[in-house]
């Protein structure tokens, strides 16, 4: 594999090129392409549809800042739904807070059994967990049903494109919020705030309308390109930026979550947007 | 050029991808190789030995950062020196403000002339403002000379490869002290937090052994692949984190700056450092 390099094909006319050290697994089943792809500096990395996903590397500040966020804003969060993270990198974080249950639902189960195999790292065992219970599903039909269940929703899912679509429609988000205790929190990725502005703009007006606060917070990550990555919190009961640092800052100590990006400055600041991301807002 | 990229050529494993519209400019001088290109995504795009130094698109997030912020943190900026930043865009910023007088100091005349032929955009024709002084030297050089005369040194060079590794010195660092007036700023750029570490924890080292006050901030810029980007701000008199925000979002309003990143909750927002790289302050 010398001088072979992987190209990310999300944009047309922008990407991020990765030295391979080894092609790890690739497979092409009736949901998606999946691709583990060892690198030279991020690592391993998983790739849905050659569209990068996590890296072994960065993956920490994703998934810190798409869990730790709205569970600390979160009273006292017992039951956690995760959509999509088939990866296993938000389950590992859920685990560390003091939670009952946390269901995750993915569509592609092996997504699940790709990264059970060869994203430990990532992975961490967390699927073994006794508090975990998998559901092999599409989110959108998973939640249907559910009422007043959850404290927290994580939606961890890729962008708009293929079997992730109906991820991003109103009648989703309607029973995302049936499927919420009374004061609950959901939170999504909406991509990059330069290059898929759009993701970003359009859900964040799509969920104004269906809950009370909605709030856009930002984190820089390395392996998805394009300034400020964007993240949607949304809740009926929850203002995040209008709780209390010293509250959250004894939480964040006495969970000793050994957090690498996340803390209780960053709990706060990640929502002060530059103007050009305040003027997504429409 | 249908279907040809540029590719940095800063990190030996992981790079940036632009597709390219048309190659405007191309010439290796006795100091360096300067190239404009014309992509498809960041519009036209300045490169220095193969190097992304600044792009028509997303150049306004670094430029706005290290002015604005050194800028307002001080409480009256008269005289400021720029050493690097030929492109105009500092200079551009800088010019927003009631100075009455900006020095630009930079070592390669053609960097400057190519700017202004081809980077209109960037430039805005700043070099024509009659409160604008250049001096075409080595920066290291010019400010031997200078004692107590500035209120805000910023220091736009490019990474310490090259003519500006002079710039990254202890003994170029006590001449920029002794250049500034009391309670004068100096700011720079550090690189990538996630792939150029060590620049970043070097010069908050050797910086602390010498200014009274040091602080990190951080801003995501696109074409600066690697998470986020940093800046150190060194002062023997500024704590730019303890100004006031009221007095900060007055200055800001008054002074109509039209900014489209930076903003008074940014001001203080970009000093919250995640984990990572608090620890390398070491």
């Amino acid at each position: 594999m010398k001088n072979a390099w992987f190209y990310e094909k999300l944009y047309p006319d922008i990407k991020i090129g990765l030295k391979i050290k080894k092609k790890i697994y690739s497979n092409r089943n009736n949901l998606q392409k999946i691709d583990i792809i060892d690198t030279a500096n991020m690592g391993r990395v998983l790739v849905l549809d050659g569209i990068i996903q996590t890296t072994e590397r960065d993956e920490f500040i994703y998934h810190e800042m798409l869990t730790h966020l709205p569970l600390l804003s979160h009273p006292k969060p017992e039951k956690v739904l995760v959509i999509g993270g088939g990866d296993g990198g938000i389950l590992r974080e859920v685990l560390k807070h003091k939670i009952k249950e946390v269901v995750l639902v993915e569509i592609d189960k092996e997504v699940i059994a790709t990264s059970r195999r060869y994203l430990k790292k990532i992975e961490s065992d967390s699927f073994s967990d006794p508090r975990v219970k998998v559901i092999i599903d599409d989110g959108a039909n998973y939640v249907k049903d559910r009422e007043n269940e959850f404290d927290v929703i994580i939606i961890d899912s890729p962008d708009p494109i293929g079997p992730a679509e109906v991820l991003f429609k109103d009648e989703f988000y309607l029973d995302v919020k049936k499927a919420l205790k009374e004061d609950g929190i959901m939170v999504r990725q909406t991509g990059s705030t330069f290059l898929q502005n759009s993701e970003l703009g359009d859900n964040y007006k799509r969920l104004s309308r269906i809950f009370k606060i909605i709030k856009i917070y930002l984190a820089a990550i390395p392996t998805y390109i394009g300034g400020f990555f964007s993240f949607v919190f949304a809740s009926d009961g929850v203002d995040p930026e209008k709780l209390d640092y010293k509250n959250i800052e004894e939480r964040y100590k006495k969970l000793k979550l050994k957090t690498k990006y996340y803390n209780p400055g960053i709990h706060f600041a990640c929502f002060s947007l530059p103007n050009y991301v305040e003027e997504l807002k429409g």
